[in-house]
C-alpha cells in the first residue's frame, strides 16, 4: 500500500493535508472545535497564533506537532534576511513558545528539538531554511504514514470477526488504520467509543470518523464503558497514547485508565498504539499532568453544565501502568511495555 | 433533632415540599431538569401527567415515589363519586401506568403496591380514600426522613477530619444528612461529584446542594475519577441506590460501578445507602435495567454532541456486585451486603 492509498483510506479529519498543511506562507488546520458539525479550517500566519491554536485544541492529539513544525518553516520564511543569530533567536523562542502550549504530550517537543537541529544546519551551511525544513516534514510524515501503516496491520491482527472493540478520545490514524483492514479483511466489528468530555473528542471526532469509514460504531458515556463490558459486549480495548514513558507507562486522555482497570475485571486486554516511546521519559515520575481552565469542565459545546460557583477540577491526562498494558503497538511490533528500552531507549 | 430540624439542614432540592407536595387538588414537584439554573415547579392535574413528568425526569432518584403516591391521592379525590368498582379500575390503571414510568428503581412500584392496599381498606370500610391515603403518605414520609437521619449519622461516623469523599449522580438525602452532620461536628471534608452525563444530575443536583451546606465541592467529568483517586484525594465513596437486591448487589446511575472498581483498586471502601433492600428481587437476574432513547446520548442540555448519523447506546443503570461492597448503611446500621436478608427479607 503506498502513501496515496493509505491517505484514501482513512477519513476526512486524518487526511494528511486536513490535519496541518502549509500553504501561500501560512499554517493551515481543519478546527476539531468545530468538527463534525462543520468542516471549517483555521489560518495562522504567525508562531504566537498557531500556539494559541494549540493551546485552544483548535488541533490536538497528532495534531498539534504538524501545526507547530509547520509554524517554525513559516518563521524561517519571515525571518529570512535577519542575521544568522538573529534567526537562532527569533527559532529558540517559538521552539519555547510552541513546546509550553501543550507539557503532556512530548512528541511534539521532541519534533521541535530535531527541526531545530536542521534548520541550524542549513543556516550553517547557507541553505533556504524553510524549503529544507519543509522537505524534512514531508519526510517525516511519510515516516509516520509508514509508521501507522504498521500498527494498523498489526492492530487488525489482534481483531476477531464478531470482536467489539472499545476505544477513548481519538486515537486517529493507527486505530483507523486497523479497523479499516479489519473491515477490509471483511471482519464483522463494532466500535464502542465514550464521548470524552469535556472536548467531546470521542463523540464528535473519533465516532464520525469510523462511521465515514463504514464501521458500526455506537457513542457512550464516560461512565458507561464499565457496564458495557459487563455485558459480554467487548473483547479488545485500544487506544492512542499521549506519550509512552521509557518504562511502559501510558499517559492518555483522562479517563484511559479507568476504562483499563473495568477491562482488566471483565478479562478483555489493552492495546496502545504508539509511534514511539519517549526516551527522555524513564518513569511515571517524569511525566507532567497538564491541569486545565476549571471552566471548561463547567461548559459543554458552550453550554453552563452547573452554576458558575461550583468549583470544577480538570486534569487532562491519566496514568496507566504497564502491568495492565497488554502490548505496546508500534512500527517494531506488539511489544511488552517491558521491552520498550530495547527498541526506543 | 426533629423532622423540621432534619428539614432545614437540607437544601433546597431536597426538602420535603420541594421533592413532592399535594396542593389545590394538584401535584406540585420541583422540575430537576432546569434545576440549579431556574427554581421552577412542575404542576400535574392528572395522572397520566404526573407518569409523563417521572418518564421525562422533571424528578428523579427519590422524587417518583412520591410524586406517584400524591398522583394516586390526586386521583381518589377526582374519581370519589364514582362507585366502587370503577375506583377500583381506576386505581390499578394508575398504578400499573404509573409503575410501568421507570422499570429498574422498584421502590416505587412497593409503596404503589402498599397504597392500593390502604386505598382498598379505606374503599371497604366506606372512608375518605383521598384524605386516608394523603395521611399515609405523610406518615410514610416523616418515617424515611427518620431513617435518611439515621443513615446520616451512620455515614457521618465513617468519614474522618480531612476525608474527601467521591460520590455519583445525586444521593440525595442520606448522603446530604451525612455531610451536614459532618460539618456540623468540625469535620474539614471536601467532596468530588462527577457530573453524571447524560442528564448532569451530579454537576446540576449533587455539586449546587453540597454547595448550598457548606460544603467543598468540586465537579469533575465521569471520566476522572479513577485518576482523582489514584492522586490520594479520596479516601471514601458513598453513592445511593435506585436499587438493593436481597444478595446485596446495588443498582444504581451508569458509573456506579466503574468508580468502585477505581476505588478497590486504590483501597477506597465503597458503602451504599438504602432505605430496603427489595425482598422481591433476590439477585442481579431479576433486575432490569432500564434502556433509555439514544436520542439523549446524542445531547447536553439541549446541544448536540455529535451528528445525528451517529449511533449511541443508553443504558441507565450498572450492577456493583456485593463483594465490593464495603458496608449498606441503613437505619439498621452499616450492614453487611450479605446479611440483608436477615434486616429486610
Amino acid at each position: 500500500m503506498d502513501l496515496k492509498e493509505i491517505n484514501a483510506l482513512l477519513p476526512f479529519l486524518l487526511r494528511r493535508e486536513n490535519v496541518a498543511r502549509f500553504e501561500d506562507g501560512a499554517v493551515i488546520m481543519c478546527d476539531r472545535r468545530k468538527y463534525p458539525f462543520e468542516k471549517t479550517f483555521v489560518r495562522c500566519e504567525d508562531v504566537e497564533c498557531a500556539a494559541r491554536a494549540i493551546e485552544d485544541m483548535v488541533t490536538q492529539g497528532g495534531g498539534p506537532q504538524y501545526v507547530a513544525l509547520y509554524a517554525m518553516a513559516m518563521l524561517a520564511g519571515q525571518v529570512s534576511e535577519n542575521s544568522a543569530e538573529d534567526q537562532q533567536e527569533a527559532f529558540e523562542a517559538a521552539r519555547q513558545r510552541l513546546v509550553s502550549t501543550r507539557p503532556t504530550n512530548t512528541s511534539m517537543a521532541r519534533h521541535l528539538e530535531n527541526a531545530l537541529a536542521v534548520m541550524q544546519a542549513a543556516l550553517e551551511k547557507g541553505q533556504n531554511v524553510q524549503s529544507i525544513l519543509l522537505d524534512w516534514i514531508e519526510d517525516l510524515r511519510d515516516a509516520s504514514y509508514e509508521k501507522h501503516l504498521k500498527c494498523g496491520q498489526y492492530g487488525n491482527s489482534l481483531i476477531n470477526d464478531g470482536d467489539g472493540v472499545l476505544t477513548m478520545c481519538f486515537a486517529e490514524t493507527s486505530l483507523l488504520m486497523t479497523l479499516a483492514l479489519a473491515k477490509q479483511a471483511g471482519k464483522d466489528i463494532h466500535v464502542f467509543t465514550p464521548e470524552t468530555r469535556p472536548y467531546l473528542q470521542g463523540a464528535r471526532l473519533t465516532a464520525p470518523s469510523i462511521h465515514e469509514i463504514g464501521v458500526p460504531v455506537r457513542i457512550i458515556t464516560d461512565n458507561m464503558p464499565t457496564h458495557v463490558l459487563s455485558e459480554g459486549r467487548i473483547q479488545i480495548y485500544m487506544t492512542a497514547a499521549d506519550l509512552v514513558t521509557l518504562d511502559g507507562h501510558v499517559v492518555n486522555k483522562i479517563g484511559t485508565f479507568q476504562n483499563v482497570l473495568a477491562a482488566h475485571y471483565h478479562g478483555v486486554p489493552y492495546f496502545v498504539f504508539t509511534q514511539a516511546a519517549d526516551k527522555y521519559k524513564p518513569d511515571r515520575t517524569s511525566v507532567e499532568i497538564e491541569e486545565r481552565d476549571p471552566q471548561e469542565i463547567r461548559m459543554c459545546r458552550g453550554v453552563p453544565t452547573t452554576i458558575q460557583e461550583i468549583d470544577a477540577y480538570y486534569p487532562a491526562f491519566d496514568i496507566t501502568p504497564p502491568h495492565f498494558v497488554a502490548g505496546v503497538i508500534s512500527q517494531h511490533g506488539i511489544l511488552s511495555p517491558y521491552d520498550l528500552a530495547h527498541y526506543f531507549g
